[in-house]
């Protein structure tokens, strides 16, 4: 197997977007030509999960390839619902590392807001088991909303906890040029003032409003080659050490424990052998905290927390800028936003940024291990990937 | 680069089916899985093309995984239009060969007859450029029809050409149990006779009815394996020795010259040259006939014969049962019926049975090498694959 490493990366904004669903995707690409020196690759794939439902287009991978004069470089859509980004690059990954190519350009790309709400809920929604789940109006929110209610029942998180997420989360897009949200929030604002009641109202009881991620536009690329060529390239060098995946029971009901997330644990155990790493070597990470919850039950799951401490770890602050292990540096889907496809890819950016030392006023000083968890479904189908600064 | 073996397939009826996506998709998987002697896989691609917008299901590889008890292998969806199944195929190559996974289930679903005519024609539509091709109202039969139209200005290929491909698709398909059209037709009854205009109808001049493959519900399942793995199996031994792809200009207005299929060139000639096999050394193939006009220019530009003389070979027998190459000894898409997502996977399918032996009353004898070309968009995004039969 060969070893695969990043040499170019790029990303818009995520935000609301007014320009067609090829650009969104073949701008960062463009940055991620551009920063990477290459003007040809050998093939590409597009994360995307909504193209077809919501900007009536298939094939959007030929029509990416075609738009950035990359042909006859093959192409194909990947589709794991929120986890198409992570699941685009483990794609990449095995591409290069077969043998079969030797430059792979990995581009997410997402535009969701060109729909109207209700839409948009619904298509998120047809994530959700077709016969046992979706045909009884189960959202993702309503199921993010009964697992929250289970975890505080059982680990003793409260309200509180989730704001903290959602305070952290917005501090950090605050430093990120490139986030959706540019709102800086307190804890009295959203949860313990006066106003807070108005200012954060329920939406899938006990989550609340700034619980909740956005509905964002957005794309986001990553570049893969070889050891050879990443060396000729010159870049800092990112490898993709580790990468991780599992399944889970489609219908949550099904699973004897809904407050545990097996695939998860099981994604990021099999990234972390595979890489050689440890989870307390992980130096900073992206994880997929599409409602405030996730972040504490993913910081567990991983590996980073005992089960039941993860809101313990954010209350003493090791999670934020300038903690033990910065999670969530971008803003996270809660602030940087979640353009559903994208996301994974999204959130390698980041880590790449890091472990470059590119981060800007959000950098994790020394940062060498990055580690990202993006969840599809509701925790049905989850990557995880460990990347590695060398020299 | 570790070696592919196909160690099981499986296939449902292509025609309408009145079950649910995931039981199209799991039912050639529990054939395949029953093929190979496997209870388990290590991972699941699923091609698919139409779910998000046909059927409102999206993360159908995560439901496909849990209704097949899987988990917790990973899994994906892959699209690439008309060619997702052998773009799926190409993902488990390169799973198995990177090293990553030794057993991986690729299986192709399409259910595509749950929606409307209309609803189904503008899905297919949206394969075609969104700014220079669909706003126009440009529809598959209609780049088809003038591909045609230049095909015969140029080759002199005529209307009793394409009727013999569609006489010969339909002959083949009496011989399969499992295509959509058990129909025999004549060249009297479809061109030649006095009621063959009523009969044959125009659709997109010069295409008339059977010249257009039926709109089908469907499924077909491969599993690949190491060498290790596919010898311990006992099943005949047939390898996935070659795999190419190619892309082209997304909108056809942008070809220097239409007749000219350079991604299917380009597809054939990797796939060919990575096998080590030469086009004339292939015992069998399965081509891309969604219109009868394509049968015809891909036998042309894989390197079976020359441009320009595909239509010739066609009458002089050479691409029928006992020809010299037998072509779409399945029905092809023509009358075995063209699932969109599925079409490569059975394409594959139907090679294999060849390879081994078993495909009964259209079996081709002795053949040891098979090729498949899946054709997506109109061109713009192509797939080839190279099987051997070994031992």
């Amino acid at each position: 197997m060969r070893e695969v490493y990043v040499v170019g990366i790029g990303i818009t904004a995520f935000s609301r977007l007014e320009y067609p669903l090829v650009e969104i995707a073949g701008y960062p690409a463009m940055m991620a030509l551009q920063d990477a020196g290459l003007s040809e690759v050998d093939h590409v794939y597009v994360a995307n999960m909504g193209a077809s439902r919501l900007n009536k287009q298939t094939g959007l991978a030929s029509a990416v390839v075609d738009h950035l004069s990359l042909t006859p470089a093959g192409a194909e859509t990947i589709e794991n619902g929120p986890a198409s980004g992570a699941s685009a690059l483990k794609q990449g990954y095995m591409a290069v590392a077969s043998g079969l190519h030797d430059t792979v350009l990995v581009t997410g790309a997402e535009r969701m807001r060109a729909a109207n709400n209700l839409e948009t809920t619904d298509f998120v929604a047809t994530l959700t088991h077709p016969l046992a789940e979706y045909v009884y109006g189960v959202t993702l929110p309503s199921l993010a909303g009964m697992f929250t209610r289970l975890y505080m029942d059982k680990y003793g998180v409260t309200p509180r906890h989730l704001s903290m997420v959602a305070v952290k989360a917005h501090a950090n897009a605050m430093l990120n040029a490139f986030a959706h949200l540019h709102e800086p929030i307190t804890m009295d604002g959203i949860q313990d003032g006066p106003d807070a009641a108005t200012n954060n109202p329920m939406v899938s009881d006990p989550l609340r409003f700034y619980d909740c991620c956005p509905v964002s536009d957005g794309g986001a690329c990553l570049i893969l080659a070889t050891a050879e060529i990443a060396r000729k390239l010159g870049k800092p060098l990112v490898r993709l050490a580790g990468v991780g995946q599992a399944t889970d029971t489609h219908a949550v009901h099904d699973r004897k424990d809904p407050t545990e997330l097996p695939a998860v644990r099981g994604a990021a155990q099999k990234a972390f052998r595979m890489a050689g790493v440890k989870p307390s070597e992980v130096d900073v990470a992206e994880l997929h905290d599409a409602f405030t919850i996730l972040e504490i039950a993913e910081s567990e799951e991983v590996g980073f927390f005992k089960k039941g401490e993860g809101h313990e770890a954010l209350e003493k602050g090791l999670t934020r800028l300038g903690g033990e292990l910065p999670i969530n540096t971008s803003g996270g889907l809660k602030a940087k936003g979640h353009p559903v496809g994208a996301t994974g890819v999204g959130q390698a950016h980041e880590i790449v940024l890091q472990l470059r030392g590119e981060a800007q006023k959000r950098q994790v000083a020394g940062a060498r291990t990055g580690f990202t968890c993006n969840f599809g479904g509701f925790g049905n189908n989850v990557v995880c990937l460990v990347f590695q600064r060398e020299g």
